[in-house]
């Protein structure tokens, strides 16, 4: 049963050849079996009476001996016949097969193709393709669970409640502009405000879980500050587990920023080594730390470094000028006093008390030794905190997808008009035009409205062969 | 039915996790159902139920949806129950099934324990076993070829009828042994001598097949020579197509010798760029250009580059020096003529006339411009000629195996001694002790004779997942 809207036949590699034991060419269109069948000599039967999910060995001639998975429409992942090509992992050989495939009538696959298809198909909804690249890219678990759960459909079936909602709503309203010389209200505007409240918040909530969710994809940007010879690239060192910085003790050592990621209990965090924030009258040295200044205000989280061993005016100045450049409300500031190895017992517990003025309680302090490891565990489970705070009701939906955070403020913008037009006692033509604006963007995320631009511009982005 | 000599089950990733659209992890062994079953929830039946070369759709809790391909003993690639896991290609993902299968039962797999075990469980011989890893590092039409034939057990063949030969004489010796009182003679001398002749002729063909064997797997070693500044660099770029020395004219630019490998006609050719020969005191330098002497002395073409703008007198003391370094017995010597978009119509003919004095023939003269092309590809056909040349028939075979063509060598020596026995009237006992020497080499190929060391020697070379 031929479900598929193509009419060619597309191949690809799936893995990467050169490299590993196997390399695995895919195929997948209406002439799929019988270009198989053209290419490869099974040892019995043939790819056009194959059976969907079987298996069987042939030789490609001059080239290798192969295993062959088919797959039937619609029952595929693209929904149309697929066969997998299982041969060595020579890039010759998975090249020579990929030339003869498309001697024989397939032709090479753009990027995301497969999805994409797939999509077309009707295999998958938009946020679901989507999901796939996130589970190909997925890093620790918690990304992981974010995008299986995408992947499995639980965003697009939340999305589909929205806008059943909403549409009812917008087909009564449409109902009253049949009968508009009637003046009759099928939907009460009391039961329409509560409903556009509600979902406001349900929207809200979804566009809140992106600041976490866009940082679960490309990892939690935590800049490491401080003055010059603090200790910031012997802390990125001992987090990352390797030498990534040159460490040395001329101060001005880091020039560039560095980023490197590590993942900490399932979350990917991405460190940023900053230049020593310091007075300097060397030009390239400038650049770094008006770079330093900016990375700061980007971060999530922000490890102030401080040097126990320094005065106390020094540390108040760093910690002043550091904190002058952040937001707390959607920054964390973790203060970290750093070479308390050399302190001995003379720990001096005052630093910071006045310069962190307001939300004090969000600022966790702690004395660390970058050298020898001291309270590196402890700096850890904060940085984890930090973003285990951000993550809500651990079923809640997390938005990962700078295109459906988009969608969703498109949304909540038309709702929030729904909302202004019923205070104002607007009419129902008014009012069911702005919901239906609101349902159309909501429905832009899973792709029931869609165009070949956007598509393109999604699949473009994924590999070949997915 | 269960063939394997196996206890325990192993698993590996047979791609490289963390790139292309899916990895595929692969799992051998007694438990391979079992562990599947435990780690891998199926929409419908399970592993323990599944038909061989049959794919089943199924879902790995917190971490992925997967598709499992099924063989069954003893038709699987190892001979024993097998199961090929297709995830995405997340490197998180790979590792999280990993991590699961060996929770379950399963441990990981050292390198090419999975061929290895094909082997002891005689799925196929040593010397087919040795042929998968070159169909995986096979870079051209040639070693493919040569290495599918391998596979395919060609060679194993030819080796078992050479040995089957020289067994039936050395029984027939032996039986002289049971009757040594009486003085009879089995096999008549003259057709062992005959037949030792005829042998020994084989395994040196074979043995003789080896230089470009090795050159197939390893590239063709081709040495660029020539004064400084002859255009060596350019030249190597020009055959490359890129950029990948850096090229000056400053003389003596180049320093360490630059290798690179490209294809021309199917083979797969390594060039070495080396130092300018020229005298100089820089102490580096020196360095270079004896390192260079060492490569123009190994590889197996030489190009002896000369700028045609030069004088007579340069260009037949660059060329008598490179050619003392030479053995045209075994080397193949290009001179090229570069440079020659300068000359005009003026093309100085004599050049060279004196120097390459003996195997004249053997030296191909091509006047060439590395800068705009010219005369390229008049040399890369000159240098598949080169290699055409050394391959004999086309249905010969080939050996690219350093174990082999050792193994070859001791048969060969075996042989040997078993003539110079028979011509100094040796005993049927020395005879037959010599034979059984020849034999046992010749078994060695294929494995019919082997050790644990040997294995380990061969599979530790491959990788992860083979």
């Amino acid at each position: 049963m031929d479900i598929s809207r193509f009419e060619d036949t597309i191949v690809a590699p799936a893995t990467v050849p050169g490299t590993g034991a196997i390399s695995v060419i895919r195929i997948s269109g209406r002439d799929t079996m019988a270009i198989v069948d053209k290419v490869v000599a099974f040892i019995s039967g043939s790819a056009a009476e194959a059976k969907g999910y079987s298996v069987k060995f042939g030789v490609i001639d001059d080239t290798d001996e192969v295993l062959v998975s088919f797959f039937k429409a619609p029952h595929s992942y693209t929904g149309e016949d697929m066969a997998e090509i299982s041969c060595h992992a020579s890039s010759y050989v998975a090249s020579e097969i990929m030339r003869k495939l498309c001697d024989s009538g397939a032709r090479p696959a753009e990027a995301g193709e497969f999805t994409r298809r797939a999509f077309v198909n009707g295999k998958m909804d938009l946020a679901q393709a989507e999901a796939v690249a996130d589970v190909i890219s997925s890093t620790g678990s918690e990304s992981l669970r974010v995008a299986l759960s995408q992947l499995r459909g639980g965003f697009s079936s939340e999305l589909a409640g929205l806008r059943g909602q909403l549409m009812e709503v917008a087909s009564l309203l449409e109902l009253e502009l049949d009968f508009s010389d009637e003046d009759v209200e099928f939907a009460s505007r009391e039961k329409v405000s509560a409903l556009v409240e509600e979902i406001l918040d349900h929207i809200r909530k979804l566009t809140d879980s992106f600041r976490y969710g866009n940082a679960l994809r490309t990892g939690v940007p935590v800049a490491i500050a401080g003055a010059a010879n603090s200790g910031k690239s012997t802390l990125l060192n001992a987090l990352l587990g390797d030498d990534r910085a040159i460490v040395s003790d001329i101060a001005g050592t880091t020039r560039d920023t560095i980023e490197e990621t590590v993942v900490f209990d399932g979350i990917l965090f991405r460190f940023i080594d900053t230049a020593g924030l310091r007075s300097t009258s060397d030009e390239i040295e400038k650049l770094g730390i008006s770079r330093s200044y900016r990375k700061i205000s980007e971060a999530s989280v922000v490890l102030a470094l401080l040097d126990v061993t320094s005065s106390e005016e020094e540390n108040e100045a760093s910690i002043s000028d550091i904190v002058s450049r952040l937001d707390l409300s959607r920054q964390s500031l973790i203060v970290l006093l750093n070479k308390a190895d050399l302190l001995g017992d003379n720990i001096n517990v005052n630093i910071l008390n006045n310069s962190v003025s307001s939300p004090k309680e969000q600022v966790v302090k702690l004395y660390i030794s970058a050298k020898n490891g001291d309270g590196l565990e402890e700096l850890k489970k904060a940085l984890v905190k930090t973003q285990k705070d951000l993550s809500l009701e651990s079923d809640q939906t997390v938005v990962t997808n700078l295109r459906h955070y988009n969608a969703l403020k498109e949304a909540e913008g038309a709702l929030a008009d729904v909302r202004k037009s019923i205070s104002s006692g607007a009419g129902s033509d008014l009012l069911a035009e702005d919901l239906r604006r609101a349902i159309t963007h909501l429905g832009a995320i899973t792709g029931e409205i869609t165009s070949d631009e956007i598509l393109g511009n999604i699949f473009s982005r994924y590999c070949i062969g997915k």
